[in-house]
């Protein structure tokens, strides 16, 4: 591609809560955009939305809305990045994917440009942004598996409705208010909207997100695991992970233990590579009670460290609570970076 | 003690929460009473309550309320137990203490019933009850050491406000209808009352439990870690814990992952060693999406585990969740059971 200063950008999915959050990242970080196309299903098709003090129609997402487009952002489900991602190659737009089509594909880069932005550089027109529970995961220990190594991780998360969407969002709204109307109502959409089951998530905590795969795990659990070998090139470093969706809206936290692989650090240790990370903010006083919580990382970019300590009984094991808004180092600002990453590096 | 078939008891801190479930439990299960005393600080005395059909006011704690008392439930606090339990021995009262304030005395059995009931044949006047996330988590795994041993636990908690007391219960009721009504109250009491500094519960996930130690971690968790041990008569079994207080009224949830010390072991074995086990309730099956939650456990006996699985890079190694309500098996239950092995077996 020729060197241009600005780009022309689709954004599929643009009605809904992760197209929205990257059209607000993009204003915020005022990205050089030249034409903009907001996509969605026929069903959103006609919607206005305000996008840099412009008020643009959302189109139809087909393949034709693909010409003249540097850089399309997808996120409005895998069945439909599955449909058209392959229409917008061809027509020659660099596809940064936030579904998980192709986020296993050996051909796809997977990318969290904090640990391994090098990977845009090999992209064939096609690059994905992770999970959401894995990027804040894998953006912590980064640092620490460079100057420590990592043979093994073990997370339980405690993960924000807003992961599963805009209903579940609307129905942990609706059942709080229920419980302060004293009414009832049945649940309908979480732990997996399209799953046979549903249970309350007001006052709840339900130890499923996604669907079970045969093996026992979720889809979500899973994907942490295979997601966070192949981003930190660490095929081999053991993952397990239990994800479970509690009733509050915004940010994931997560429980991580790690095992380094090099004796005798401690967790000023641990601290000193965390400071030094971009991206990474540590919180972390026990003296002042200091120590991040979801409601206390909502809206900001960073992912945030707390609760570092060592294992009492292994001296190579450690424990940290990590937290991060899952919408946008979650979702949109990864995926905005991922764009502001091929245009610095020239990799478009 | 002559053989009776009816017991004088006591209940220090019978106006609390813990105290209230004391007596619904003695209720439920018709526990033996001859007379019954309430009692409680100077401030909560002259109050009424209806026990077994009859109105019992409740009378000022001191060392002469235990003469001609059989067994004491003390649950009151921590400083409340060191003040009056000593008295309570020396009156020829058998008591049983909620508090942590004996837990870790090594003339003081610690007992959960179905795990080292034998315990409390060495009682010296003195029985105490573990913490609440102790007990549900050692029912669990109990009958997976005792079949295939056990050398490690990482657990990280989903624990409800209502083990942080009845302030800690007003307040989540208080911020959620704040959210609702859109107003804002400045949180006061958790994650600790007395602690320096407070968040909001609503919404949010505290990864403080009970008091940091030097160390790191918070008195919770380091209850987890000690008392484990302990109950299960493991002094070198590996236990790291990380305790999170989230907003939900009733029952803790663990993640547990284990590893055992049998090789070739599978969730089946698992399931079987589990279900053969009084008092643990098996509810573990993806195909229909069974798996306990915090509301499903509510106002139950037993100790709900689901979500049984191998580890994926450790033969040995297995994740679980389990959960329990922890105003009964994790306190009032698991009290009064101490007393009913108490007179069942001839130890009073």
């Amino acid at each position: 591609m020729k060197n241009k200063s600005i780009y022309d950008i689709a954004i599929v999915g643009a009605t809904g809560a992760v197209g929205q959050k990257i059209m607000d990242v993009l204003e915020k970080r005022n990205f050089p955009i030249g034409s903009i196309k907001l996509l969605s299903s026929k069903n959103s098709a006609g919607k206005k939305i305000n996008f840099f003090n412009e008020e643009i129609i959302v189109e139809e997402a087909t393949p034709e809305s693909f010409t003249n487009v540097d850089i399309a952002f997808f996120s409005a489900g895998g069945s439909v990045s599955e449909a058209l991602v392959p229409a917008a190659i061809e027509k020659g737009a660099v596809v940064i994917d936030n579904t998980s089509a192709y986020r296993m594909d050996a051909n796809v880069p997977l990318v969290v440009p904090e640990v391994n932005e090098t990977d845009i550089k090999n992209h064939k027109g096609l690059i994905a942004n992770p999970n959401c529970s894995t990027i804040q995961m894998v953006t912590a220990l980064k640092p620490i598996q460079k100057a420590y190594g990592l043979n093994r991780i073990i997370v339980s998360t405690y993960q924000a409705v807003s992961g599963s969407g805009k209903k579940a969002v609307d129905e942990l709204d609706k059942q709080t208010r229920n419980y302060v109307n004293k009414e009832e109502t049945k649940p309908e959409v979480l732990p997996v909207a399209g799953d046979k089951r549903h249970y309350p998530i007001a006052f709840n905590a339900l130890p499923q997100i996604d669907v079970f795969q045969e093996n026992g795990y979720t889809a979500e659990e899973m994907k942490m695991i295979n997601e966070t070998k192949k981003i930190m090139h660490l095929p081999d470093v053991k993952v397990a992970a239990t994800c479970v969706r509690l009733p509050f809206f915004t940010s994931h936290a997560e429980s991580i233990y790690i095992e380094i692989d090099k004796e005798n650090i401690n967790p000023t240790d641990i601290w000193k590579v965390l400071e030094s990370q971009e991206g990474v903010v540590l919180e972390d006083d026990i003296q002042t009670q200091t120590y991040p919580t979801p409601l206390s990382a909502m809206d900001k970019d960073e992912v945030f460290v707390g609760r570092v300590r060592k294992d009492l009984d292994c001296d190579k094991g450690f424990h940290m609570w990590v937290v991060s808004d899952n919408l946008l180092k979650g979702a949109a600002l990864n995926t905005v970076q991922i764009a502001e990453s091929l245009i610095k590096n020239k990799w478009l």
